[in-house]
């Protein structure tokens, strides 16, 4: 942030707004408070029997690794509607039924994960934009090492241990950055 | 907006970008893309054996009316810490064994709540500064006329529907505006 999106002035001082407790982008000339917060990657494992439907991305970040179906939240969005839409976007499927997952924070890039599981009611599916492959996988399929994202992993580990058990449940999790880095 | 953030010019043009499928401001000066994105508000619902703890809130909007504690996650954050940071600066609360309860998206104001249900370890609380009156009520006490957010409706409804069954289960509603401003 260079200059106020507001009046335009480059009088941009990062300080803590009177009655705040952290520090935001606050115009010396207007006083427009910029307020930057967290967005939500909506998103849906596609399930087809014994099987689940993952994109190969087209597109960088991670182009040419698997991930689930998912992407920006956008305005005017329920969070289900945006993680069906993924899914049709990038997977050219339908998905109903679905059922909350996991809620995968992420918090040095200030995103958070919502994974929906939904029923595919028919074996329709196709290469999306942002994709170069799309195609079912049975567990002993998945490729766990070229996985694009660890909101992906912990979507489908989550998802065969709760087969396992009978038991479907939401899963909270978060990916620690320092760890993540010293991990071997 | 007005101005580009980046470089200060007021050649904003609402299109949509190459490759995109949706309207978004784009700078005819230096090509940035101006995303804007839902926010999500974080929250809790502190129990203590059967009550619940509320806030009056003592800001706008809804000044006056009680709130389940909750607010924008910020940057930095997991989900779970910007529920249980909210339960402290809004009723001086310490939750603990955090369950997610209900996503509620408000998708005309771009909002997505997310409330946990937390136990309170001792019956410590007070007044936090954006509350006017912090206390426990008991299910017969709840002030459902004076509740400041449908959000906070949908939450303890669920709360109290799930602990009749004596299932927890995770409940995904959204505020459909013209409905509720068609609602007698």
């Amino acid at each position: 942030m260079n200059f106020c999106s507001n009046c335009g002035s480059d009088r941009l001082q990062f300080k803590v707004p009177l009655g705040d407790n952290r520090p935001r982008w606050v115009c010396q000339n207007c006083g427009t408070i910029h307020y930057s917060n967290p967005n939500i990657v909506a998103g849906c494992l596609p399930i087809w029997g014994d099987q689940v439907l993952l994109c190969k991305r087209s597109i960088e970040p991670r182009l040419g690794y698997w991930n689930v179906p998912g992407g920006y939240l956008e305005n005017g969005e329920r969070v289900e509607e945006g993680a069906s839409r993924e899914v049709w976007e990038e997977a050219l499927a339908k998905v109903v039924d679905l059922e909350i997952h996991t809620i995968y924070s992420i918090p040095h890039i200030n995103q958070v994960y919502m994974h929906f599981l939904g029923r595919m009611e028919t074996l329709e599916f196709g290469v999306g934009e942002e994709s170069e492959e799309v195609r079912l996988f049975r567990e002993d399929e998945i490729p766990w090492k070229e996985i694009a994202f660890t909101s992906s992993v912990f979507t489908l580990k989550r998802y065969y241990a709760d087969l396992k058990t009978g038991q479907r449940n939401v899963h909270i999790g978060h990916l620690d950055i320092e760890k993540f880095r010293n991990r071997k």
